[in-house]
């Protein structure tokens, strides 16, 4: 498919051709109305860090409907260079950290996707949006919720959009928990439970260096059961507790979270318990617990297929790879003002810091902390 | 099984005879040997309470190779003739409890189970204790650490058994565990998890009165998670934390907890996070994660079958009924000086015990609280 859009976008060949090209008939419908809206209009995008997440959404953007990648922003020239081949970018778009306020200049990028260590996602968002240019940032959307604030500010005095990276939120089987949960279907929600963990490797790595993630796992993936706690049971946390553990601080220094365990209560009297770790491999689980019946998420967020079950039979929504669709829906909204079944955008972003910079609080008072995220 | 125990019981018909009507002689050849066994000597036990759990071990008592009924302890004379004809049980053996510390004088009762309400079990094992007869004591022990030291002073002061009904110590999936954990196959173990729950039915009973059952959801099935974070482990806390979420003080007193999550820290690093409730379903699930494998039960406690698995494939042991492995093994410990795989002595309950009392003042307080259990 790939390879496919890449022949086609280099032969500039129509959407037509395209639709009549497919042996499916069925499975090339949507392309073809999508490959026609986005000889329309695609959301052309420039990304801004070229390391391995960067390049995964890269080659997801090959997969999309409605975007296009057109631009990067990098420090390092080979790998402008190498960009610049294998996706057919021009000189004209690419840029580095030095230059890439320039980007305002260029009418040919719409929006660009920030995909670098978290410490500098505050300064960089805000110099894109300063550049009249949508912001489309990789969670966590900073280190802190001041930092995203002055984001969410900055996006919308220069009038652009801004987008937090949370590709969960647009996966069939999560949206279709999500629809059960809403239809009422496991009863009243009463308890969700998130494990998030991986064993990180390279310990010079930017995601265990303090001034650039601004935590350890919990920013890197403890998020993803913050995000699924929120979604699944469908409301913001009015407390939360927390207990950090450490048993290698050589490879976990000060600042740099190993593993969390943190709860949250929610309105309702829900609660959810969560762990997070950098030390563990074999966890990336939901539970969602309702009166009435249960989901079950595993693995809940990796990059798919994501598996789960409920008391009513399994999940079985086909697997898409999820930047694409992220990309696609993202498109959706800044060019449709689509609403996304759970929002991603900065204000989304800044309710998930605020929770982190509460348990950040309560590992360290070891006290219970209050939440207002309304 | 049953049946045909009671019926080769009633007619006096030897081991033998068993083993040859028998149609598989693998099968058959456990029986032949254990009922010479209880030929030999069984344990001749009273249960005190007759509830519904106490019925639940009267009838697995039945399939026993080495322990039979042949008393009771009960405030209702209905109840106690009842069991009487069910059971063979002679009136000699049957007592109240004004007048069961004179089954001191009855040389045909060995042991007592005590399986009454919580809060009575420390002055029902010290009476049990001071008529000289071993104690069986149904979990949890008592309803404080200080109450279970008494009961052990008294087991101890008399020379008699104090065994806590722990019967998840036995089972042979739960046992498979600890055995692949003590071979290393998870490599160190780092995380464990329990979860807890059912919706409690009749407002009224006994488990939801403080001063029949010293606390709620808690005591009755917390202490599940509580064990099997110990004996998964193989380690005892250090620290708790705990956090507790009250939906319905109606149902739910002063002193009943209805949801409690907690939190607990081992000497090795690893980590626990649980939850007890008597307001969902759905929640009886362990699961160990350690650096090179881990391990799912679910169901984990029910009355089984216990259902799991590991990295490395389904557990398969055969259900057998946990009270009958239970009984046998205790009958083991008192007249061979068995030592069971995992602890069931009152030590092992006082330390639970003392689990819990740290936990309710982690509720009260919201602190850590530090545990010293060696």
């Amino acid at each position: 498919m790939k390879s496919r859009r890449i022949f086609l976008q280099k032969a500039g060949l129509s959407a037509l051709a395209l639709n009549i090209s497919t042996f499916n008939p069925i499975s090339a419908m949507p392309n073809f109305l999508d490959a026609k809206k986005m000889d329309e209009k695609p959301l052309r995008v420039a990304i801004m860090g070229l390391g391995s997440y960067g390049t995964r959404v890269a080659e997801a953007i090959q997969e999309t409907k409605r975007t296009k990648l057109v631009g990067v922003i990098s420090g390092t020239p080979s790998k402008v260079e190498a960009w610049k081949t294998k996706y057919g970018i021009p000189a004209k778009n690419c840029y580095n950290y030095e230059n890439f306020d320039a980007i305002k200049d260029n009418p040919d990028i719409d929006a660009v996707y920030v995909i670098t260590p978290n410490g500098l996602h505050k300064d960089q968002v805000i110099r894109v949006a300063k550049a009249g240019k949508h912001a489309i940032c990789e969670k966590p959307m900073a280190v802190n919720a001041a930092d995203g604030q002055a984001m969410i500010d900055a996006c919308k005095a220069a009038g652009v959009h801004l987008l937090i990276g949370y590709r969960m939120h647009f996966e069939a089987n999560t949206l279709e928990v999500i629809k059960m949960r809403k239809a009422g279907e496991f009863g009243t929600p009463l308890f969700f439970q998130g494990l998030s963990g991986f064993i990180i490797g390279d310990p010079s790595q930017w995601r265990l260096q303090k001034s650039l993630s601004g935590g350890g796992a919990m920013m890197d993936i403890g998020i993803y059961s913050i995000n699924g706690a929120r979604y699944m049971l469908g409301e913001d946390p009015i407390w939360v507790t927390a207990q950090e553990t450490k048993n290698n601080p050589e490879k976990f220094k000060e600042g740099i979270d190993e593993t969390i365990q943190f709860q949250m209560g929610f309105p309702s009297g829900a609660v959810a318990s969560c762990l997070s770790t950098y030390s563990m491999n074999n966890l990336d689980r939901f539970f969602l617990n309702g009166t009435k019946g249960w989901a079950e998420m595993q693995p809940s967020t990796g990059y798919g297929p994501i598996k789960g079950k409920t008391n009513q039979g399994p999940l079985d929504k086909p697997h898409t790879t999820h930047q694409a669709v992220q990309m696609d829906e993202m498109a959706a909204i800044i060019f449709d003002g689509k609403k996304p079944e759970v929002p991603v955008n900065g204000e989304e972003g800044v309710k998930d810091m605020k929770i982190i910079d509460a348990i950040f609080k309560a590992v360290k008072t070891g006290e219970k902390v209050t939440l207002k995220l309304a």
